[in-house]
């Protein structure tokens, strides 16, 4: 499966940026000290669009919303109404969707305001799921969306930061009349979006798995230092995934944990599987991470026994070619009176001398193995 | 925002040195051994000035108070009365105040002897909480401040080690009729003023953030090893955050957890959302320290590199010219009898097999890729 | 005992492949999104082949089932029916056996996605475990499997990935008349099963002991830096073996902790064994991985010498020859006015100097032991 | 406050050697496998001076006890006897005070054998307490020293090494009448020793403060690399002080929770603050540990950034004037017929071609930032 | 103490090879899926002799066994009866042996089957503990031999694994009339027991800590880097004294703190005191490979300092002479027209100039402090 396929056009075009990494930390934030509940709206936060799928076993009912008062008309239905905000860019309407459905106003501030870690937190009549799911990116950067879930008691509210997302598959199933999904409440479909979210990082690991075995096809064939560079920022982004991960796992255990009666006994046993989906992930993750380590061992060891074979070239050059030009210099001098000068086999006799102590030297080498094949089968 | 707009002008002139932080470690103790309860102030410690306000749902009133016993008409009143204590230069005046709210010496030793770490404390009938605030600083270093709290029925004191805080947004929101701090009780205060504190660090990270992108940049165009220098100086700060903050996080746990009559349940859902400011600005830290640590190994990698680098360039001169000069000092020996000298073109011979010579090594090198295009780009 | 011998002539041919280790974390995994229960076989999956023992104290009945119909006639007997599928290449097969013995969807779905962590969980009326057993694989690799055992009140099933297994033994054990297994329910069966799974990780952590040893001999001879890669290769396969056996060992421990009706008290003091011999295959596992590291930091030292000691020939030749080389340059030179060179006996002078020279030279080097027998000692 | 004033005159002249550290964990312990309750006394430990201070809120008695017999009176007085014992050198009066408080066995012989890991054991009617108070020592070396404490429902008794102390403050204390230490028990005073050898660490903390300091300045003006030994020595240093004090907290935590009928509630408030002091100090040795580690860094930096220097060095040097020694060469050879010598302007000639090649390498390297100012600024 | 006269004669003449560690770990174990209970035996196990001591407070019986009905007689005494079987090399005796005291299969395996972790297992009528006690080695190496302890309620069967141990002391102690030990039960014997064995590391450790020293000091004098690769074999050795003596730690707790009719309260005191000691113990072979890595670290920075005095003494070598070798290069050519070459005073002046240019030279190296004090002092 290709990842644009995964993640939708919607998502292709936009190109993860060296710094993203970076921002991903930089949280919203309302003025210091302000009023809690006071909303901040990401500068480039889009309009939000609403949509609404409600659903019981026999009918599915689906709409765009454009005026929140139609909203009102599906509070309180016996059927499970899922409402499907995205785009966070309109402070007047989440706030009155929230008060629609009693949210306290921490609960929409929690929503608003990303990144958020992933955490489930129990109110009165619902519960407040802050998750986060792949929305883009390639081998060398995933990038994360916050989707905020609100599960009452026959809805189901979904905040999300940008348009497009990985429920598609899930919308299908709930239009596919007689699947599981539209015999149960919203807490089978939290449990539906919340492993929809996880499986969707599976795609993105394989690229990085390809990512680091290319680099390791590298090694064997020549070590560019250029190379570790890459090595450090996978080890980071993947350290970016699992700060992401980590609260997800834990909130996915409150939930099947706490005495929650929002959710069934039933709905947990999928929980259980969906936590240890993400356990898996963490897992997979953390195996990434120790193969990145370990390639960046490789790397180095291969960078310093790289400065090793420079060395000894030169060592081996110098330690040659020195002695023997000391020879030549010294029957270069001008004194009167050097005798050999003046013998007829001196000039052969010193080129002989020269070979023999160059031969001496080469042999030395071999032996300590500074020269020929080994140093060469080391050298890879 | 602007730093120098978040801690006002009363901190903007102050330059953060480079000792602040062995000091930042260095509590004022009192003498080995002496008496629990003795004071001990720093040498440089501000006289405290002491501002109240007091408001219920209908008034505010707001006063410096010069006189002590002006303090007094406000104890046992039904409204809200914080009493901000700025400046810990007085043993006098504090012990009084500490004797006017009955406070045990050991509370009043810890909010006086400074730094201590957070932490919450219930005595009978209040509870002791330290914390600390930013105080100021730029990208390299994040002064910080203890803020000691006294909660009790209906009274919070505050007490600060200089003049000057963030909290004029808190003051603000209490003059302001109708917001809802006004129609609560000290508690809800006192999370006001927790939550502020930590807002406080997140443009003070925000300048880190921008600190260590430009460092990163810096590696892109040269690698310059100053650079590593400051980047451990940035982890260093990065630690001393951490370890301000940690203790925090758990003070802001035992006050939800602890059975304690002064918090009321609906602050207790307030105060779940500064926990998970808290633990967000403690996950921004330690990023941000991952990512000083993968700068650092980026750097000591480029560091090697231009060590190899180096090398290479001494390696391939010397291997080159080494050969050569000695050819040459072998036709500038004196012997008598050298047939080769007196042959017509010995001389260009001689110079063409030098040429052929260092074109051999030349090509050599090229093939072992220490000199050319690719070495040129593993440079970068 | 050979590796061969353990895991049969199937798994003979089979070479690890250098990517093994990177597949082995890619998990099979459905279309992001789609239903749970969803089955994704391998796309190299065998066909599934089930063998089926029946036993009781008096009897055993041993058959290849080619027709599921002929399965159903076991369900419910008293005997213990022993269901092994070898083999998961067909949906439709395993579905029906899993509705056959009512298993949950969620439960079939992680029989067969290989690889899931090793865990153990409790159904109404089954217990399902997840477990890993070696392979084949060498002193550089081990392949592990996963087997799925689900235990019932009078029936177990394993579902295994490929054909072949370590389990001969245990069934050669049931074929045994008068065997304590015979005497036993499925509860014993899956504990001997377990036991067999650990076991037949000690002669594959005996050859990786083997391997290790003899990386260790070969720094005594000579250092090759290409060893120190293969090193990390091995501390990397004992990674991949820790984090297969952590999760079986909690699996073992929820065994025996549970409230499980299905397992025995008298079966429990056996899971102890095997959680005991679980226990020490991890610390073996540890211990190796320390020794690996031990050995690469040794590498490193003897890589980091031997550098030392091409720079150290290379400073004491250069460092006695450049003088020397300076001394001949000067008495080359063409001064019409050089008194020395007519001297008669200032040529013998001259070399009389430079070997004195040369001397001190030597002394000094041999004081600083860069030459002489203690630098030859260290080298080793 | 300097640290002579803290142990006295006593302490002064003691110098810590390198070897104390390496002695510090030789526990004295009896012959192996002796009876329980063997006494093994230090070669070198002095005599036992006993000194006795009985008091209560009216009266205080001092005085220095000679024969054991006059101890027995203090025994069951309604008063609170502090019985100090100052050098562990005579069994038999060790043990006869042990029986007189009817101590058990195992309690006198972890009095007696040092070093002990810190400790609160609650026997029946007493506490037995090990804790360790500075000795000593200066910014290099922290000399630390077992106290025994054993609390009874009106005694105190304290075991020291050596003659000294840091308690002469809490004696103060006592004597001076009116203090509230007069009108409480021995728990009380407990409590006091234990704060007094906690807040003893100060000081000594503060001189190790001050010389990391110094080598941080060190490093600023030039780069020597004995001082990384130094660092490393402060850091183990560091270490040990950690591994005192480590169980020491865990001791006062013990006695906090404890349902001991000993310690009153009001004497635990004090523990509470006692912990958090303990706490305080770790938290400086961690802070100053990491401290150490980075200025090692630094350090090390320093030293790879001046090797490269040094390479940079010889690298500039010999590609320049090598290939300028070897056009020299040329024009030293003598052959017959060489044209170029016989030049009326080749000799100025090959003299400007030689500079212009030295002047085209300069400009090479200084691009390349070998040489020149930014060289120069990275070298501090 | 020296280690012989701890050990006896009879463990003198082995001497650890650099095999051992490597072998330790090597368990022996049955045939892979073979049936639980198989002993498997050591081909070079020892064949089994058996000692009894049966005492109560006025008797004590010694005797050896060779007919395993003479043992049967002390079955169900009332006196206290060790039965101490030395040599596992008979399976048909141990097997009898389990039988004669019904142990279960298991338990009998883990006797045998050698090396196993330490534990303890409370069967129905005994405890089962598995220790370790040092039986030899020197400053290199520790090796350890494994005990088997059985407590019964009126028995304690001991089975080691070759002749010869540390326990003849306690035995001495069982023949000495009116010893505590004659007074109680089992559980004090076995206490006894394990309290010797942790007791007989201490003169291990403190060869251990002797040969530290011992290499600390060869930094001091010079940096050999053979010594490295000794600090790592220690480091490793005490790995695996630590591995051995963690589990042993968590099984004396486990024997305190269950609810284990075997031992009385009076015992389990004494059990608190074995565990202090081995925590201590512990607690130093901590300290000790802390000790290690930072005489690793001093080595390696002396390694990497003397890398560079090689480099430096290089480089000023070179920058020294290559240039003056040049300039008589220049006056070495042969060109017809070198006015120079004529003048009287050329020759001296030329001379002055190669002694100002090496001046200077020196004077910059110098101010460096490449050569010099500072460098020599640098050097150690």
């Amino acid at each position: 499966m290709s990842i644009p396929k995964v993640f939708g056009a919607l998502r292709g075009d936009r190109k993860p940026t060296r710094l993203a990494m970076w921002r991903f930390f930089r949280k919203r934030h309302p003025e210091v000290g302000s009023q809690p509940g006071t909303l901040v709206l990401a500068e480039d936060a889009a309009a939000p669009t609403i949509r609404v799928i409600d659903y019981d076993a026999e009918t599915v009912e689906e709409r765009e919303i454009e005026d929140l008062s139609e909203l009102r008309s599906y509070v309180g239905r016996e059927s499970v109404t899922w409402i499907d905000v995205q785009g966070l860019g309109d402070e007047q309407r989440i706030r009155e969707i929230g008060e629609m459905f009693s949210l306290h106003p921490l609960a929409v501030e929690d929503l608003v305001h990303t990144p958020q870690h992933a955490k489930a937190e129990q109110y009165e009549d619902y519960t407040l799921i802050i998750a986060h799911m792949p929305a883009g990116g390639d081998e060398t950067h995933i990038e994360t969306e916050q989707v905020g879930i609100v599960v009452g008691r026959d809805y189901l509210l979904t905040f999300q930061e940008r348009y497009g997302d990985v429920f598609d598959v899930v919308r299908d199933r709930i239009r596919h009349a007689g699947g599981p999904i539209r015999r149960r409440g919203p807490d089978y479909l939290c449990y539906a979006l919340l492993d929809t979210m996880i499986d969707a990082y599976y795609p993105l690991l394989e690229a990085i798995s390809d990512h680091l075995e290319g680099l390791e096809d590298r090694v064997a064939s020549e070590p560019p230092q250029a190379t570790l560079k890459e090595i450090y920022a996978t080890k980071r982004e993947l350290l970016a995934v699992r700060r992401t991960l980590r609260p997800q796992r834990e909130a996915v255990t409150a939930i099947m944990r706490d005495e929650n009666p929002l959710f069934s006994d039933a709905v947990r046993v999928y929980l259980r599987d969906c936590y240890d989906h993400t356990v898996q992930i963490i897992d997979v993750v953390d195996t990434y991470r120790e193969l990145a380590v370990s390639l960046a061992e490789v790397y180095m060891s291969a960078i310093s026994n790289q400065a090793n074979e420079v060395m000894k070239v030169l060592t081996v050059m110098a330690s040659i070619f020195i002695p023997l030009t000391f020879i030549a210099g010294i029957y270069g001098m001008n004194f009167a009176y050097m005798p050999e000068l003046h013998h007829r086999h001196a000039y052969p006799v010193v080129l002989i001398v020269m070979g023999a102590l160059a031969l001496v030297m080469l042999v030395y080498f071999r032996l300590k193995r500074w020269i020929g094949p080994t140093s060469w089968k080391d050298r890879r």
